[in-house]
């Protein structure tokens, strides 16, 4: 039995998610919006029969049990932990909140509602090019240690120039290619590889700091270029180049993973390999098309096929049990949890730090909330430095 | 009138560069090789008259007027120098000598002897693409100032699997990705833009270290790749990848330079640009094919092609000239000299030293050699404070 569907959040994902969730038999049955009229105009253009822009009224509705939250990332935690307290199952968009305090509030509200699906919203989990990357190995394709993962990803611009301000242009609201494609590239590397980073470096810059609709008193602080480097356990490393400041240039990503002997390497979504010193072979190529609504999107090809499967898999959790809202674990195993997102903004914020301080900056993963007080201190003591 | 040549070297960019020059019409008059025997099998496989083992029996044959040092790196001063005190014009490969101790002892000498030809072989400054770029980037194209430079080059392993130990697999002979290929690029970006670094970030690894002749007691040591961020003098963000270390894979490059407004791309050997919000253009295509034998070589057709255009360059200097070994600047005038090797290994040293030490390392220019004395109680102050 599938559960009724509310969504929190009106952006273009969401224009996606929902002519695929209803291919996959969901019901949506309420969005949320910051304000009513953003609500209402969604609603009406997706069919939806209950709009609001008030969190409880959707996340008290009966016939809503499963949550997707797509609003900017400063309501993600407050939601996420809400909905889990009235007992919804909830996919929230990544990365989880604006920092490691908000996604250690929604590891923590997911360890005590165990019983509940709580998954972050990493969909190249679920592109095929990758499991199958994963696939290859597990069976050792490569014949020896991983030693190298170089990753490419060239995108135009994150925001069209028609839009006017909004969280997607400010750092601090999360916006930015570090935060929109670095937290799905930190995440796919884990669940390729199993492994952690140790110790990153990176630079984080924002280029443009001006749009058509955007200049003035307003500008751009989210980055549009990060690069970064990162040392996994297993001394692997890491390179990855996000671009996202070459405007007008078509999505294009590239993951390419080495060892001594060997390649793999996801260019699309099409997957390559080479070992025992032979040629570079096809070894997944994705010939799947895209269908109208959802291939006329600004969202890139892989993470809106990605979305597909995630939502097939979502489907194939639910629909085996007569249960409202029961389900089984099988299906999304395999995709990202909030500890996951947590570690996510573990690695993303000392990324941020290594281009402010230039330094490699350890990985540090929080396991308790800061305590208010010390916060405070910490600041009053550090002022008291700069003025003295 | 155009020069006797002398060749010191008997590696793949010679035999790439003898066909070249004689199609240009230069005679090869001599080659050196540090074993009399490899020098007799050269000799006699490129139809060279005269071969031998003695540096001065090259320099002080009268029909020799321009010499190619193209031999391992650790050659590269002492054969410079000297031929220029013998009044012979010089072309040295990249990197110039092992370190900027070398490059500064073959600027001094070249200094000295304004009247002579001094370059490094950096072909990439007469490959077309590059040439169309810096015009392109003159004539105001991108539309406002460049932001960022996205370099990218792929290539397989720097010496084949039937070769044995030599320099190009130890690093401090001047081995490894780092100086054949970065000192390419680090020339480059200044040629393109006129820019220099004032600070640079890199990742230095020798991931790969045996090979099928290469393995028991001597291993490599030289780096398969590396990766580095550079700061130019412009606030121009500069970022690198470099990787020698996947096999089998075929030679790849792509410069990319932005704007806020526009982007120009090299890949290969064409050029395309986008600006004003337009769609990407070609604007140049690299249609002219290699000739046999050079189109065999294992060299990149891209360094080969800038390696031809450059050699028709020195024709078209040193031949309307009727004075013996008399030539004209300015065909050769956008060529490297031997300033510009100083530059490039003060950036290869900071990039190598911010490998080890994991920091931003200040790109410092050496001016003077280092007194020996003041070297040797550095040693010893160092070995003191250990031990202490």
């Amino acid at each position: 039995m599938l559960p009724g569907i509310g969504v929190f959040g009106t952006g273009p994902v969401v224009k996606v998610l929902v002519p695929i969730l209803r291919e996959n038999g969901f019901k949506i049955e309420a969005i949320w919006s910051r304000t009513i009229q953003d609500a209402q105009e969604t609603a009406k253009e997706l069919a939806i029969p209950f709009f609001t822009n008030k969190i409880d009224d959707v996340l008290l509705q009966k016939d809503v049990d499963l949550i997707f939250v797509l609003c900017p990332p400063n309501w993600h935690a407050q939601i996420s932990v809400k909905a889990l307290g009235i007992g919804k199952h909830i996919v929230c968009d990544k990365p989880a909140g604006l920092s490691q305090t908000d996604a250690l509030k929604m590891v923590k509200a997911g360890q005590y509602y165990p019983t509940l699906i709580s998954l972050i919203n990493h969909s190249f989990r679920f592109l095929p090019a990758f499991i199958h990357m994963k696939k290859a190995l597990k069976d050792n394709y490569l014949g020896s240690p991983i030693t190298l993962i170089d990753i490419r990803v060239q995108s135009g611009c994150l925001f069209s120039d028609s839009d006017t301000f909004d969280w997607k242009c400010d750092d601090t609201m999360g916006g930015g290619t570090l935060n929109l494609i670095g937290s799905h590239v930190v995440d796919l590397i884990t669940y390729i590889t199993g492994q952690k980073a140790v110790r990153v470096h990176g630079v984080v810059k924002t280029f443009t700091k001006n749009a058509e609709n955007i200049n003035g008193i307003r500008s751009i602080s989210a980055p549009d270029f990060c690069c970064f480097q990162m040392e996994l356990q297993n001394d692997i490393l890491v390179t990855t180049t996000l671009n996202s400041h070459t405007a007008g240039t078509t999505f294009q990503q590239e993951v390419m993973i080495c060892s001594s002997t060997g390649h793999l390497v996801v260019r699309g979504g099409d997957l390559f390999g080479r070992h025992n010193k032979g040629n570079e072979e096809v070894i997944y190529l994705d010939v799947e098309d895209l269908q109208y609504p959802v291939a006329n999107s600004i969202l890139p090809k892989t993470f809106t096929k990605g979305l597909c499967k995630m939502v097939s898999a979502l489907r194939e959790a639910f629909l085996p049990v007569n249960e409202k809202a029961g389900w089984i674990k099988e299906p999304v195993c395999s995709a990202a949890n909030f500890e996951d997102g947590l570690y996510v903004q573990a690695v993303l914020s000392a990324i941020r730090q290594s281009s402010q301080t230039r330094q490699w900056v350890k990985v540090d993963v929080m396991t308790e909330q800061p305590d208010q007080n010390e916060l405070l201190s910490a600041v009053v003591r550090r002022t008291a430095i700069s003025i003295s």
